[in-house]
């Protein structure tokens, strides 16, 4: 039999919080006992339009909802400001945490792993939720060791600002750890049409495609004398980051320590 | 019953003209009568080491094997200089030229049409014998009409020197054609690191990839809210150009007229 | 300037419908002029909960709307047996309809075709309105002439009940038309685990995928020596089929006959 | 500086063996000091027709080739019974074996893990030299811990009898050790035609394609709510091995223990 977690979030009303209760909603040994939010203090999840019917009140004092609720897990997807301070106090009080953002500042960082060890309460910070993508990332950097001759492409549907993605530039400094830099392609290679060969980084190429059509997609290449290994990720549904949550939440209650990064979960 | 197909070779030594050889070798209704070469002149094709075992006289005057050999198909695998000297005696001769290159002038490819209008003789220039490639330029062309936003993306080994590759280009060209022209991607879009949006043609981009392991590969990808289509065509083997080398011969001998591009034989 | 043009739209509150009414809202010369439905007559779309704002009156009384109405298109998403009597009452108004079935007899679409000759009236029948779909098929079709040998894979997500789906199986049909009949693979080929080799079609292969995470894919794939040619198209959205309609009530207007399948407006 | 390596090779005619020879032609440090060969005693390797220009001597008596050549490492690409007795040679005389096979018995790992124990000499049996196939089940086998939903396809030119592959029956077998075993695929799922969800194992489903133009690609997909993950390796040309056997060459001198498989070797 799996023992009952009970769960407090903070950001029910959030893209990534709605789809937080749903997936509470679908586990049968996830319970939810308090939400906070900026707003509706007293009320209660269910008295709120367009999110599922679940009985749990919503505080905006956070300190009175650790006070008041007695919960095993804080689950944090609203932003790294309020998100540091929800942390703190769920450490506090001996509320694990599970938080996705990659914006605390590495004193920030400290700080929760020091109330971690002070007061023995595990913590999961995620700067990324999707598990594939994690694993893509992991592979990578396993890969480059053994063939370090490699190009990443990215696919975003064309409304995306940026290019490179976050992503991408994460998974190059990962491979950037792992492989021994080299300058790949002809020493005399040249680029008729210029910008044809990509960005470098660290002497190998990254490619941004944007597409209508596209949701978010990455495929990092290996290539050696006669072969190809590749390995591509695809994301469909904001949904596929809940996988990551209900595994954070799993195992935050298996550890005591502070961990950075679902990747360290994942043997 | 297919009717047999006589058959002069020129260039039966480079590597293009030595798998034609073995084209010639598998395949029953296909009869080498003479091949023309820079040198070997009167000796005979099962004399030279490492050429298949066929039996067929070597030229080195072009003229003489005209006047002497009567042939159905000239299949011309040098370059564009001897090509064209081949080509004309050829038509001169009614004997159907299918030569490979896109060296032409359009002077030359002029000249060459007049010729095989007065002689009522077919003939076809083919800057491109992989079938797969030609398809995958004339799907990207038809795509571009109804899917305006696209992208390419091609590799090839890392011992290739010039990026885009030349198929990536024509494959531009032919989009070119076909769609209404536009800047795609947000047109506040910002490259973080230069180059990683590829190269600009006409609005879209050509991603240019360079790996060992690779051969020659190239994707087109058009996008569209909600779905893509992509084409790709991958090359493993050399011998890929034969099929088109093949197809070429079969229809050169039912056409009388001047053919450029194989695109113009396929239905 | 591009002319307006009128719309009625049967089937508002369905899946595909409710996709419609956004493209109206989206397209600056579409104008909704009314709507059939089931229920809701005399209430007009702009009251109904759910549904874009868009001021257009609801009949139930399919009559009614053609006498009281003046409407250039009828979109139809509802089904064959209701669609059928649309279509008719339609072109009876020299309204032209754009009918999203697979479902009609070919005693109906002969009738279909009869009213739309007698009262010259363009009409669109369209099985499938995603375009990249349709194209999918057509260059398969094209490609089979001269790739004979090939295989599709089909990639749906795991609530789908049949395998192969109705895409596969209707391209497998216009591959057999194109290409000339062959057993593929090698004669002496076995199965060591039954099923592997996927399901025969006239001497070639299709392979079903389920996996949550897909949506829906299909890639077919034609080799020959030395190269394969793959085209390959990917639904992520609902909302793909948007542009198909689109296209066809942009067509419908310059057609004054009888057209099945979007394949036969695109060049 | 590289310390030279001493190689002695036993099959230099063979397929795998003469891509051998190449690879110490082009490795500085590789060293060929002998080969066994079934013929061609008391000759050279520069002596035989279309073999690299390397001057070692060739014995038919391997017990001959180790009393009187100085070696260190043995690279056997024979087959598994002569290969056998080569190994425990090797291992009697203090050279470290790398071993390309799948084919020993139990019995005979047991005996050459002892000898290597009471030798204290390293020893390398590998039934896979591509380290990209290597990778790909390794990570399979990762991935699967945390998706659960799998499938295999594997592509094979049109010669290959057996489907599925032996990779593909490797790979799976690793997934099971991994993964909670279940039924994928809606309970209610049905074949319309018998075949083409391919091949069961272990609940999940194995697909082989067979076509002309591919030489051997094995893809692993993974589906998960929203996502998907993909490994995907392909093979171009035999060379591909032969970084394989670099590798364990270089690192059967790191260790003095029986090692089986290169994956033990990958960290």
């Amino acid at each position: 039999m799996t023992n009952t977690i009970n769960l407090m979030l903070a950001g029910p009303r959030g893209k990534m919080g709605s789809e937080a209760l749903k997936l509470v909603e679908r586990t049968d040994h996830f319970q939810l006992v308090a939400c906070l939010d900026r707003k509706h203090d007293g009320m209660n999840i269910n008295d709120i339009d367009g999110l599922p019917n679940l009985d749990a009140p919503i505080y905006t004092d956070a300190n009175q909802a650790f006070d008041e609720v007695n919960a095993d897990v804080l689950i944090d997807l609203t932003n790294p400001e309020v998100g540091y301070e929800h942390t703190r106090l769920a450490l506090l009080h001996r509320v694990r945490p599970v938080v996705g953002t990659s914006g605390f500042t590495t004193e920030q960082l400290n700080e929760i792993k020091r109330l971690s060890e002070d007061y023995q309460t595990g913590v999961v910070i995620a700067p990324n939720f999707a598990m594939g993508a994690v694993l893509m990332m992991r592979f990578s950097q396993m890969a480059a060791k053994y063939f370090p001759n490699v190009e990443i492409i990215e696919k975003h549907h064309d409304q995306k600002l940026d290019a490179p993605s976050g992503t991408a530039v994460k998974t190059a400094q990962m491979i950037e750890e792992a492989r021994e830099s080299q300058k790949q392609g002809h020493p005399e290679e040249k680029e008729t049409m210029s910008g044809a060969r990509g960005a470098d980084y660290d002497g190998f190429k990254i490619h941004s495609v944007r597409l209508p059509g596209y949701v978010a997609e990455q495929e990092v290449t290996f290539g050696q004398a006669g072969q190809t290994l590749k390995v591509t990720h695809s994301s469909t549904d904001r949904y596929s980051f809940m996988s990551g949550v209900h595994f954070a939440v799993e195992q935050v209650i298996e550890h005591d320590e502070y961990i950075y990064g679902l990747e360290n979960l994942m043997e």
